[in-house]
C-alpha cells in the first residue's frame, strides 16, 4: 500500500465524545493538516426505508462496510473521495462532499474498526468507552441542545438501540490500541465534565512513551503524583498499560507530564498542547487536563508516525554513500 | 493494473444516440452481464450553483473528473463504487447510487474521454457523432417526450451550450477507435430513423475484423454490396476504414455481414444478435441494420477482448509443462 497519510480512527457509541477529541486533535496539529471525516453517512438507506425494513441505521448491513474500506485506503494513499452526505434533519442524503485528504486524517464514527480491512487502514486505533450512565446524559445533553430533540425522543432512541451497540460496536474495542474511558470521581454525574477523570488502557501494540519512571507506584517513584498513576494489568488478557488521570490533578503536574511526553517528540512537531483539552460546556469554553493529557498521547503517535515517514522518504531519496 | 472486467466507453454530445447504441450491445451480451453507467452525474455543483457561478454543467470545471477517474479505475478492477446520482427533475442530488460491476462495463456520457487516466481504463471508446440537425431533431424529439421539457425551452438549452461542445465534448473523438456517424440518406430528416445511413470510422488502434475480403470495392470483388462498403481512406490525417451501411441494406445481405462478423468470435461468445439494431420510435420498437451492425462490431472487441482475458487467466494458472 503506497501510503501517504497518517490515520487515525476513533471510534464509540453515539455521544461517546468523538467529536471532543477529535476535534482537540486537529486544533493542536493545525486545522490546515488535518481532515476529520465522519464515517457514520455511508448508509445504505434513509430514514423512511431503514423503516420499512426494520434495520437500525448502526448495522452494518445498513451501511456500505465495502466502499468504506475503499474509502479508508484511497484516504490512505491521499487520494480523494467522494463522500455520500447523510442528513440526520432530513433522514436522507444529500449531495456527495468532495474530500480531499490532508497529512492527517481522522475518521471518527461507530463502525470504522468493523472490518479488517478497514483496521488495517489506521496507524493508531482509538475506542472510546465512557461508563453508559455518563454516556447517556452526554447524549440527552447533545440531541437535545444541538440536535433539536426532545429528552423523550432520545430516551427512546437510546432504547431503540436494541442489541446493535453490544453486536457491533463494543467488540471494536478489542481492536484498539488505546481504550479511553472518562469517569465522574463520585456519584456526582453533572459537575460540568472538567473534574471527570480519565483511564487509559495502553495496549502494547504502538510504543507508547514510557512514562514508568515518572510515573511507577511504589515508594522508590522519583516523582509520584496521586493524581497520576501508572498501572502495569491485564486488559481483556493482554497486558496493558493503565494510565489513571484524576480530573483533581494540579495544573502544573499535569503540564509536566505533558512537557515529558512532548520532549520525546521531535523538536519541529508543529504540535500547539495549548489547544488540548479544550471542549465546550454549553457555550463555555473549559479545560480538562485529563482530556488534554489523551490527546496528546495519541498525538504523539500521530506526530511521530509522521517523522518516520520523512525519514523513510528521506533515506529513500539520498544518495547511496561511498 | 490489475484489472477485471472489459470496458466500453460511449462518449458523445447531448441526444446521440448513446443510450439505444449502449442498451442494445447491453442486452445482446445479456443484461447480467453488463453493467451500464452514465457518467453525467459527477457534477461538483447543483443547477441553483451553477447559475450563480454562471458554469455549463457539460463544463470538466463543473465535474468532479479526479473522482471519475478513480471511479472508472475501481470499475476497471471490478470493485464497486458509490456513484454520486444527479436529478435531472430537481437539479439537485439524490442518494448515491451502489455500483457493483460486472464482466462488462459501459460507461456513456459527454465528457468519458477526457483525460488521459480516464481513456486509459476503457478496452473499446466509441465516439457518436450525427450531423448536428439530426442531434438536434433527436433531442427535442427525446426532451420534450421524456423528460418532460417544452420545444422552447430545448431550443434554449441548444443555444445555451456556448463553446463548451467544441471545446471539450467534439475534441474526445481523436481518442476513439470508433466514430459512429449516423445520417439521413437525404433532405428528410423525419424519415424514422430506420432508414438512416451509418457510416463508421474504424481506426487501426484497434484490430477490427478484416473485412476487406468480402466488402472491397473494384470489379474483382467478390461480393461487393452497394449498400455495403468499406473504403481505406485518412481520417484526420491517420489512415482509417470507413465502413458506410445503407439504411436500406437489405436484410439477407446485412445478416450475412453480421454472420461473417460473428464468424470471426468464439463459439461460445454468448452474443444474441437478435438484440442488435433495436430502437424505440415514439413506442414502437423498430429495427435498424446499419444500428445492428455498428453495435456488432462493437461488442466484437468485448467478446474478444474478454476471450483473450479468459486465455490470459488460463495460462496463469495452468501448470507448468515439463
Amino acid at each position: 500500500m503506497n501510503r501517504k497519510t497518517i490515520m487515525l480512527g476513533v471510534a464509540g457509541d453515539s455521544a461517546s465524545g468523538k467529536t471532543t477529541i477529535s476535534k482537540g486533535i486537529a486544533e493542536a496539529l493545525g486545522a490546515e493538516n488535518v481532515t476529520v471525516i465522519c464515517c457514520d453517512h455511508y448508509h445504505k438507506y434513509n430514514r423512511v426505508q431503514r423503516r420499512e425494513l426494520g434495520l437500525s441505521a448502526l448495522h452494518p448491513d445498513c451501511n456500505y462496510i465495502d466502499i468504506m474500506e475503499q474509502h479508508f485506503r484511497l484516504l490512505r494513499e491521499g487520494q480523494p473521495i467522494l463522500k455520500p452526505t447523510y442528513n440526520h434533519n432530513t433522514g436522507d442524503f444529500d449531495g456527495p462532499t468532495y474530500v480531499q485528504p490532508t497529512k492527517y486524517v481522522i475518521i471518527e464514527g461507530l463502525l470504522p474498526f468493523h472490518s479488517r480491512l478497514m483496521r488495517l487502514c489506521f496507524d493508531v486505533k482509538v475506542y472510546l468507552d465512557p461508563p453508559e450512565e455518563l454516556r447517556r446524559a452526554w447524549k440527552i445533553k447533545r440531541d437535545t441542545s444541538k440536535r433539536g430533540y426532545t429528552h423523550e425522543q432520545v430516551l427512546t432512541s437510546l432504547q431503540g438501540r436494541g442489541d446493535v451497540s453490544p453486536r457491533f460496536i463494543h467488540p471494536q474495542r478489542a481492536y484498539a490500541d488505546m481504550i479511553v474511558r472518562f469517569y465522574p470521581p463520585d456519584a456526582a454525574m453533572d459537575s460540568g465534565d472538567s473534574h471527570l477523570n480519565a483511564q487509559l488502557v495502553l495496549l502494547p501494540t504502538l510504543a507508547h512513551p514510557d512514562l514508568s519512571d515518572v510515573l511507577s507506584h511504589g515508594p522508590n517513584g522519583p516523582t509520584h503524583h496521586p493524581a497520576l498513576r501508572l498501572d502495569l494489568a491485564r486488559f481483556e488478557g493482554k497486558p496493558a498499560d493503565f494510565l489513571e488521570i484524576d480530573g483533581s490533578v494540579a495544573p502544573d503536574k499535569a503540564e509536566e507530564l505533558m512537557g515529558i511526553i512532548r520532549s520525546h517528540l521531535p523538536p519541529n512537531a508543529g504540535l500547539d498542547a495549548s489547544k488540548l483539552g479544550r471542549y465546550l460546556y454549553g457555550l463555555e469554553e473549559r479545560r480538562s487536563y485529563p482530556l488534554a493529557l489523551t490527546q496528546l498521547l495519541i498525538a504523539y503517535h500521530l506526530v511521530r508516525t509522521a517523522d518516520q515517514m520523512a525519514y523513510a522518504t528521506d533515506r529513500a531519496v539520498a544518495p547511496a554513500a561511498n
